[in-house]
């Protein structure tokens, strides 16, 4: 069976990630003082001996993310760049993706390197993404501006076959680089969730693109698996070294690198409901959290699972608070997790028994309620396996439910 | 009087690049505590008082830099975007320089802030720009590929009226990047002088750029305004905060920052050329610190002015080393600038009489040595005057000169 040019290049492509792999994961054990001199340096609240671990090594993967990236770009182009290179019969419109895709994802590697540094202000990480975000839409409205979207069968009753968003679109897709950023940097605070949880998205788009590329939009899934490729691969070198016990820790910069590249080939790819479904836990995560972010119930600095040195386990964190003081908001939200079986809650504790007693609203802390307290190697892969769990839930959704809602 | 189109989009950029000067202007003492707890900050060598001064404040001017610009780009576009949005009509040749440049232009940012943060070693910082040029140079070669040459009238008996240089060309720009944003970095140490030689060379380019409105590469001059512009505009806010007695430091991002848009511009306005007679200071003093930089002569690790508290004066800062110790090409860069009068030597010091003395070999030890010891804002000017004159002589090569050995 002969090779068609594209598996070459998806081929040259993984070779080089590969490569990228084996550079990732021997560099980063050599920076660790360089970092540390730096003052980019924690400690792991969650182990027995205090030792610096150095911190944004995710800046690692995403310099070597962007050299293999550099490198690899002129594969594809080989052909128009050998044989003809007059102006016209280059694709521009295609090589245009790249170059804004990579211009977006280094503008965010630089800006989670400089919250690393600075520890910068929620309305900046609100801000530059979606500045970082322009270019990228700028492209799509250029070479596709499609927004129009399918309506689901039960609601084209109300709605016809189709509506076309217009503006409405590119918000979506804006808030949807905003999201990516932040959700995987929400679900996080224990050895190996950040790189796990995002070594596994990586690993569903992949197999979601290589599912499709007999499909109808198959360059698009070539353009997904160009950028996911790499990324996995330095991913999973990070993940190596950020597993329990851990060795570095991501930072911001893992986190924000992360989401603008699965952003970035969710809109270039068309899949972005695809994208959100590989993204269940941490959009539960977030709604879950949404009381505390937005300040509905008291939310102490940091949300991480308490550890207790004894028993080398870490158990649930707690909040506490005055119920009659929350606003209404605060209140509905307390009642209604509650209902759910969603918060743990003690009444009449602290001075004079007036406070309120619940853990934080995270994903991780309600692991710790359903399970007690866990180790935390036990407690990260019970995460990650609920991670796989969704992305097989996500396939299942877009492969079956969807035929139901969708005529494919 | 009508204005053109062009026109009306140098004028948004000038108004967008003037809101960036007064944020710029007004955000850097804002961010001064938050890098000040990050410990990024410098005590100045040549000042009485050895309060902390916070380093590399170039990454608030990248910053904001990148944002005016992704604001603008739309804009030169506006009418493809309103009245046709077809694939075919849409210059996506035009588009994606500037989406590369600003590629490019970010990845030095982030580079350059790293290098601050990590001080990273010199491999990094030659491999590192390399890449980023990458796809700058991607784009010359499908939108130019341009390598032909003029020859100068005296050497065409030998080469002929022009020549094409291929892949040496592109050798050519690459290393045209990694010097200039090495160049300003290597004339720096005193208040002012990275942020005043980067505003004068702007402004040489701007005025160039202008001057050349009306001649046959229109379009490369008003791409290189849309990008000199607000980084004038950036540079001039940082310049009066780092005037002397200078209440912020730059740092690497600003130099890398710098050099990057500087060689882009002169890469895809194709006057490269032109763009390193504005260069004049710096390529002396590089050449002039060759001999210090690849280890010939011995290298002390600052080679900045010595500053005396008493007269509130700097003066030459030496390098002392036994002569016969140096390999041959320390000792013929020794003697070929002592007879050109750039090396202030004396013989006969130290242990035993033995050893050698002699001052730094920067630009700035050089001015000191022929004025004597001077006050900073003395010495600070005097190099900037020297910067401007330069400029002028720019000028008169570029437009009398080229003459002689070019027919325009």
């Amino acid at each position: 069976m002969e090779m068609s040019e594209t598996q070459i290049h998806i081929l040259v492509n993984a070779l080089m990630s590969a490569c990228g792999f084996v550079v990732c994961y021997n560099i980063i054990p050599k920076f660790k003082t360089m970092f540390i001199n730096a003052h980019l340096f924690g400690i792991d609240m969650s182990k027995r001996d205090k030792r610096q671990i150095p911190e944004s090594q995710g800046m690692i993967c995403g310099a070597i993310f962007l050299v293999i990236m550099f490198l690899f770009i002129p594969v594809p182009f080989y052909k128009h760049i050998l044989t003809d290179n007059s102006e016209k019969s280059f694709p521009h419109h295609e090589y245009i993706e790249y170059i804004a895709a990579l211009l977006s994802i280094c503008c965010m590697i630089f800006l989670g390197f400089a919250d690393d540094v600075l520890e910068l202000k929620w309305r900046h990480k609100l801000f530059l993404p979606t500045m970082a975000s322009l270019p990228l839409l700028m492209v799509y409205f250029v070479n596709f501006d499609s927004t129009v979207i399918i309506v689901p069968k039960p609601l084209r009753f109300y709605f016809g076959h189709d509506v076309n968003l217009g503006i409405l679109y590119y918000v979506y897709m804006g808030m949807l680089a905003v999201f990516c950023t932040n959700a995987i940097n929400i679900l996080s605070g224990v050895n190996g969730l950040e790189t796990g949880q995002s070594l596994i998205i990586a690993l569903s788009v992949l197999i979601f693109n290589f599912m499709e590329l007999n499909g109808c939009c198959r360059e698009a899934h070539v353009f997904s698996i160009y950028f996911i490729l790499p990324y996995t691969a330095v991913c999973l070198a990070i993940f190596i070294h950020n597993w329990y016990p851990a060795d570095v820790f991501v930072g911001d910069t893992f986190c924000y690198f992360s989401g603008m590249t699965f952003a970035v080939v969710a809109i270039l790819g068309h899949f972005s409901k695809t994208m959100l479904l590989f993204f269940i836990p941490q959009v539960f995560n977030f709604i879950y959290s949404v009381p505390q972010l937005f300040k509905m119930v008291p939310c102490p600095r940091h949300r991480l699972p308490k550890y207790d040195p004894k028993s080398d386990k870490v158990e649930m964190s707690k909040t506490t608070f005055k119920y009659r003081n929350l606003n209404i908001l605060g209140k509905l939200s307390v009642t209604v997790f509650r209902m759910l079986y969603l918060l743990e809650v003690k009444e009449g504790v602290g001075e004079d028994n007036q406070y309120m007693e619940c853990n934080n609203m995270t994903l991780i802390n309600l692991v710790l309620k359903f399970c007690g307290p866990l180790h935390e190697k036990t407690l990260v892969t019970l995460l990650l396996t609920f991670q796989i769990l969704c992305s097989f839930l996500a396939f299942g959704i877009r492969y079956q439910l969807s035929k139901v809602f969708y005529d494919y």
